[in-house]
């Protein structure tokens, strides 16, 4: 399926029409992930998004009990609009369900943040490729020796993406992500990836690998995984997230978050 | 008296050597606004603060009871390193200190915001004079017809401060303050105060009115004051604030924060 914009995926999305991955739904609308916590968390954990926003690139909030995303879909409701969503307590996860409204409270805070979705459009726009979508795999992600800077009860390593670029093209992709900062922003390294303490390229802690050919050299991005993790560590009672690839369409569109 | 950093002039200020304004006591560290509220407050006030990140540029916070900001200057102390504090309690300031020790507590959530101080020493690079520092005058500021964005128990319109820039150089101060996007970036309007609400140039809200002369045009950017009337609108029980003029020094440089 494809739609026109935002509102109408998340329309279909909302009667259930779909109940799948959401990448290529809406073309050139901006994804994102959702986190959604009780409120004792929230202030720890916003305060750990604005000290590391590579990583955790906050788009939109909504207050305690809140399900409105004001500044990037209003007239949505962030109970329903994810085809897929997925529920932990104490850390683990329960269940998968297509809604949340009867899990909802007047406790809980949603958080809508920025994934390398956008960025991957205006890399492919400018013909450089995208080894796992051209493999039809999941992303590489990989845990790094890289320490985020703790928040509260909020702490834990950096989680990365990789891309395989050609040599040739690996400043331009740079150039290009660089203007991206809502949405992950220039590489954290290219390279080296026992720089960022990664022992086989091949054993990704996160997705799936891909091929890395001659000429070309691994570029790692801060990844959206990095918040979901830390909070795992953390293990609260209650957490929801979009299922993987299952994200929120918002209105906006990726182009609109180039600098 | 002038310091060679952040680092010395808070020394001096911890130490109570130095206890008036701050503006130019370390040339070319960012300044910063200081606001502290109570824990209950403070996830409002920071979804509000990203909501409206022009008038409300955080660039730093400490978390409940910690007074280290340790993203601009991980070796001050936010209780002692500020000349003068402004204690406000139900929204009346009640007194004016040097220090807030005897008035700290594991409840309080102090927030760092970005000041319009940095931006007015790259006009001022660039050739480009500030009339009330001119004119040795506090910048003229003004309640406008905007609205800022609410955000649960905040909300109020936004301030904004006003500079008289020659019409040949309107365009060359736009492109550099947009390049400051974390200490409020571009002009909100240029031109015709009617079209924010203003009514009287010469009777600013807050500050001093400065002469506009011939050929010049008011250039209007949001304000830092915003979050301040917001706050006080609310009539918290207990708030600290810097006293005007009175800022935190932090180890940052204003270039750094150039995109």
């Amino acid at each position: 399926m494809v739609f026109k914009n935002g509102e109408e995926a998340r329309a279909a999305i909302r009667l259930e029409k779909w109940t799948g991955p959401t990448p290529g739904l809406a073309y050139g609308y901006t994804q994102a992930n959702l986190v959604v916590l009780p409120a004792k968390y929230a202030l720890d954990f916003l305060i750990f998004c604005q000290r590391n926003p590579k990583p955790c690139p906050i788009l939109d909030i909504c207050e305690p009990g809140k399900f409105t995303p004001i500044l990037t879909a209003p007239m949505a409701d962030i109970r329903t609009d994810i085809p897929k969503y997925r529920v932990y307590r104490d850390g683990i996860l329960v269940e998968e369900v297509n809604n949340i409204l009867n899990l909802w409270s007047e406790d809980l805070v949603s958080f809508l943040l920025g994934c390398s979705f956008t960025f991957e459009k205006a890399l492919s726009d400018a013909g450089i490729g995208i080894r796992h979508i051209e493999e039809d795999r999941n992303v590489p992600m990989y845990i790094t020796n890289i320490e985020t800077i703790p928040a509260g009860i909020f702490k834990g390593p950096m989680v990365v993406s990789m891309r395989p670029i050609p040599k040739h093209l690996v400043e331009q992709t740079i150039a290009i992500t660089a203007r991206f900062p809502r949405v992950h922003g220039a590489p954290i390294h290219v390279g080296d990836p026992e720089k960022l303490g990664i022992r086989d390229l091949s054993k990704p802690d996160f997705g799936e690998s891909v091929t890395l050919k001659e000429g070309e050299v691994p570029v790692f991005w801060a990844c959206g995984v990095t918040p979901q993790a830390v909070i795992m560590h953390v293990k609260p009672e209650f957490v929801i997230t979009h299922a993987p690839g299952c994200m929120f369409i918002t209105d906006i569109k990726d182009d609109d978050l180039e600098l």
